[in-house]
């Protein structure tokens, strides 16, 4: 199993990303809304550009330094989907907005404030919706209509639309469940966007969708663009919830056993700085990818160590090579400063992690 | 607070980490056993040079990365506490004996064996004891001593010791049940190694001890290393084992409000790309240094949100800054390039976080 590449190392399934791009390519496209894939899963600006190649209409970063690394690649079309503050940040701001189209999502007065004064044409915003997940943002409704009312009062800034993440989304137990969380996100934007109408604020821009609630998202009336992010990868978190599979887990740690010290006992050589801490504990949070029989005990730094059922206390010996499958790809991405990418069952490519740790 | 840094950062108060340094290495001395620090917490040649220069004898690495790194800086004494496996590895193994007096712990005859091959001056490995934790090794005596004795018959290698980690005392609810997990994790190597001696095998190190452990440890007679890593930093989750506090909590996340959704809820500009995901859920397992009004209720990837006590619902507006003590220091720095030293509050100086990801 890729003889060529020490252990342990991340390895990206060309093949399943590009399956994985066009599917949410052609979701969007079905219900004619724009895809705006978040870089926060992959940080990788090749990986962007064949996701802007199979129709893409931009892309969203977090922080302005993922933002920078896509505009170095010549990404043009950003969304930053986080409050800006702090005159170092707004300098950095106003040089990328000389390089590309860039809106700002915010949920305060104070942060459009600070984008208003910067000069210039009006600065973009979408204001920040609190749809379910208790983060940024107020309620839809009156709580939302009157902040945007009073941030499309200040000078130097245009509320362009709303924006939600249905984080809660994550906590779906079934796929009913998840199919109402990702269609009231949608409804409740766009309820609100015509309760800022009747206030005399047309707003064009709604804009929804992770990867569990995009598909269903993007088929709501009034719904302009969808953000997914996750879904170019997928995860262990995605495969419960019911919007992947062991195949369209595309992002993978190649590790190597190093320890077999009781016979139902497999230990490996990449633990939490390769596979990260997110979702510790949820039954089946690491699988190993065709290893139906192997079951992750718990991760230390450098150790995953897991349980084998009953009948494989001989499979795995020292040596052996598997693909773990992270609970949280982008978590899991951000450990590494390379990433290879295989095609047919071959490394075809190295992928530098290039937006990693862009925290700032 | 630090104007002349943006956030999120990591700032390191180099006033607790030179207090932390020696408190530990005090306790060494006072019991007559060596001390060889565990690098993964701070990644930093630099820190690891202040360690040994207070006392320390030699230093562990978990990856051969991280030894690689630190041998760069000049460090010559070090323990590789992972079993080494596979050609690549081997090869840069023999690179780094001939500038360091490297040791390796293990725990099976396939190991040993990959490591016998090598030639040269015979490879001095420690094996590795399941002292509770099940992760590596056997469990102490007649277990452990038969696996001792069986490495020992291999070509190339010698047995210089037993090794533990007893991970298990991280999950200690009370000092009396810490203390004596503590000591059990010393007496029971040290009456394997008198079973080994029986058997006509003489081994020459105990070496055990974590942070929350090795206080005591070192107190267990025979017991000759013990290997904490976190004591230079601390985290929450050594204040709630009782080994640290505050004061002592030296590895922060310099971090601004950027959002005040409603009165009770403040959102950070670091989440878990900055703080990592270990001990989620746990209660206090985020803590705002100097503001115990501040209880974190989330982490996603970019935003920490907390929650404020009554009283205190008009405090923390969008723009000010807070230092957030993680629930794992090691994890957290795993996040960053860079670090910032400081000293009586200002900023001195920059720390690259040289073996940052070193997980080969």
């Amino acid at each position: 199993m890729y003889p060529e590449l020490d252990t342990p190392a991340l390895v990206i399934d060309l093949d399943a990303v590009r399956a994985n791009i066009d599917e949410m390519a052609e979701a969007a496209a079905r219900h004619g809304v724009r895809l705006r894939p978040h870089i926060k899963t992959h940080k990788m600006p090749e990986l962007a550009r064949m996701q802007l190649d199979a129709g893409a209409g931009g892309i969203t970063c977090a922080k302005l330094g993922e933002a920078e690394v896509m505009a170095d690649a010549g990404i043009d079309d950003i969304l930053l989907a986080f409050p800006l503050w702090g005159e170092p940040k707004l300098r950095r701001f106003a040089a990328l907005r000389e390089r590309a189209r860039v809106r700002v999502s915010l949920d305060s007065p104070e942060v459009a404030a600070g984008l208003g004064r910067l000069g210039g044409p009006p600065v973009e915003v979408l204001v920040e919706v609190d749809t379910g997940q208790h983060r940024l943002g107020r309620p839809p409704g009156r709580p939302t209509a009157d902040l945007v009312a009073e941030i499309a009062a200040i000078p130097g800034v245009e509320v362009v639309g709303l924006l939600t993440l249905a984080g809660h989304a994550y906590h779906a137990r079934t796929a009913t469940e998840l199919a109402e969380t990702a269609r009231r996100e949608g409804e409740d934007l766009v309820a609100t966007a015509e309760l800022c109408a009747r206030d005399g604020i047309e707003l064009r821009e709604i804009s929804v969708g992770s990867t569990p609630t995009a598909r269903h998202a993007a088929g709501v009336a009034g719904v302009t663009e969808i953000r997914p992010g996750t879904y170019i990868f997928n995860d262990t978190a995605m495969m419960r919830l019911g919007v992947a599979t062991e195949e369209t887990a595309a992002a993978r740690v190649l590790t190597t056993v190093i320890g077999r010290p009781i016979p139902e006992r497999a230990v490996f050589d990449a633990g939490t700085k390769c596979l990260a801490s997110d979702g510790t504990g949820t039954p089946g949070w690491i699988r190993a990818a065709g290893l139906p029989y192997v079951h992750m005990d718990f991760l230390n730094e450098e150790h995953g160590v897991a349980l084998l059922e009953a009948g494989h206390h001989d499979d795995l010996p020292v040596g052996t090579r598997a693909q773990l499958i992270p609970s949280h790809a982008c978590a899991a991405v951000n450990n590494f400063d390379l990433a290879y990418g295989v095609e047919g069952g071959r490394v075809t490519t190295e992928l530098r992690v290039a937006a990693r740790g862009a925290v700032r």
